[in-house]
């Protein structure tokens, strides 16, 4: 897998995602400032990973500062970064508690350990995946041919530390010999489906198609697809979960057309203190995002643009929510504190 | 409005829509071979658009060669631009037969009267629209706010050479000091709702908001869509419909939030040799439509891509059907007949 971020001792670099697919490039994050810019701008985004991320730019404003009195300050600075995955605000949280307590090596040892635990997680959510997968191949009679994926956005490697969520289990599957053909929507506006879920599942030999998002009616239509995995960036107790603007209508077209519908995600995606998707914050964006291509101009000036980051897909239209810790189907609020209440994975 | 086509006296002069939104250059369009090169890049697109542009494509087929025996073989070669879009191959069979008993000058003749004929037909379709429009506006108790209609790609005036059909109701009623807003689907890959939807509205004071593709179901969630209106490219004797790619998803999602979606197309897209949308052919584009924007690659290099130009929507999930004869609600194979054989509006 390529590396997403990586600690080197002084810095935590990251692969800036902003420049894929034409540029490979790692940049080193010495400071919160740097930190909160990488993660405003999408440099690093994907929930868990912003997670992980947010957590050394805590150690990192802490180090520099040279005093762990710095830490309130850092913490809420750095949770201004974006608001809607809540990931950042659990991982801010979890290190600013081990902070308080014990310092700021505590900090990086547990930001660390961060990393190594998203590696386990992916795995587990990849498993638990994989099963219901294996599960809709038995029930087609796919033996031999590939299972086909349809995705939005990315929940890959590159939106964590390892496999990702969404494509975790098809990364799992990968390893142990399972066939799979991923439909890749582009996800505009900011294509992170053609330019890195495309790029990503090249890179690990997984084949795939990439289409618009205009032309998954049409590819669903077809029966070309026989399963839906897209991650979240905030579950909600009642289930219904936050993703990338478009989710909610690839949700309503996989039901249409009775295609399943699975969120991926890990149990610090669930918000149990966000009682609905109604309450989720919508992060709304720049219209140069829609008006303006990779600087050229693709929309007349001055025109009004709507650019919500974010979309809410009600617990009803979703088959089931994966988990490390198990799966929840169909997710309601019984079935959701269950898998909080459940004991981690190792 | 702007002009998308006019006959100069001795070339077919054409808005060239690639350029759009960022340069307004007209081309002078002085045979076959420019005609069809236009047609299949997209220089003149929309289906009366394409059915007017073909009718003169014709006449400086034959005006060039000399002599009515060229009829033939111009007919055959520019019947090869698009595949989807049956008004293309109406307007040529229309020439022909003309072109056949009366010659040269007839076709010319009967290219300039099918320019005016467009005019009528869209400000019928306006009529018979607004009419559906205006019964949402009571029924809403819209009394003095705007009515916020949704479009796909473009079939507005740049689709024809007036009004264009989509957008007619807005037009006229606009004419008629009704208010709108309307929401624009940009449309990927060819952004024709950014680029030209988004600036037609905007030169003829029409309020707008431009979204992606994937902020669709999110507006309509919020209850912010009274209807969607869109244009169609054929239209078969049950009552499918194929429309540019992501129609099809629009529908689905109108359905899901209870929108009316309709069609609004002259009688000429419908094709009663056409028995269902199964049969409709769906022209598949050059995957660089996809992978590369404005000459920026958006995807990896080698990715494999799917990108039809259309996708179909079935009538079971169109509200009605409007034509400039009259309206099919809902359209189903007799109420499409009872059109066809309907006076034409004068």
């Amino acid at each position: 897998m390529i590396e997403t971020l990586a600690w080197t001792g002084s810095a935590l670099r990251l692969l800036d995602q902003t420049k894929l697919p034409r540029e490979t490039v790692y940049v080193d994050i010495t400071d919160e400032r740097q930190m909160h810019d990488a993660i405003r701008r999408l440099v690093v985004r994907g929930a868990p990973a912003i997670g992980v991320a947010a957590a050394f730019g805590v150690y990192l404003g802490v180090r520099n500062a040279g005093t762990i009195d710095a830490l309130d300050r850092v913490c809420d600075y750095l949770a201004t970064s974006r608001p809607t995955a809540v990931n950042l605000f659990w991982a801010i949280d979890r290190v600013k508690r081990i902070g308080r307590e014990r310092g700021a090596d505590a900090i990086l040892a547990q930001a660390i350990a961060m990393i190594d635990e998203d590696h386990r997680v992916n795995r587990a959510i990849g498993a638990n995946g994989l099963a219901l997968l294996d599960s809709i191949a038995d029930r087609k009679s796919k033996i031999g041919n590939p299972v086909s994926i349809l995705t939005h956005c990315n929940a890959g490697g590159l939106c964590s530390a390892g496999f990702g969520t969404a494509l975790a289990p098809v990364y799992l599957g990968h390893e142990r010999g399972r066939r799979f053909h991923v439909y890749v929507d582009e996800t505009r506006p900011l294509m992170q489906g053609s330019r890195i879920t495309a790029y990503e599942l090249q890179a690990n030999d997984v084949p795939a198609t990439l289409i618009c998002d205009t032309m998954t009616a049409a590819v669903m239509s077809q029966g070309k697809v026989d399963a839906v995995i897209v991650g979240a960036d905030r579950i909600a107790a009642n289930g219904d979960a936050a993703n990338k603007i478009g989710t909610l209508g690839v949700a309503i077209l996989a039901r249409h057309f009775g295609v399943p519908f699975f969120v991926a995600a890990p149990t610090s995606t669930i918000d149990a203190a966000t009682k609905t998707g109604a309450d989720i914050p919508i992060e709304q964006r720049d219209a140069a995002e829609v008006t303006r291509f990779a600087g050229t101009q693709t929309a007349p000036e001055g025109v009004n643009v709507y650019n919500p980051a974010f979309d809410v897909t009600p617990a009803a239209l979703i088959t089931s929510i994966i988990t490390e810790r198990g799966v929840a189907t169909p997710p309601n609020a019984e079935k959701i504190a269950e898998l909080l209440k459940s004991p981690r994975s190792s």
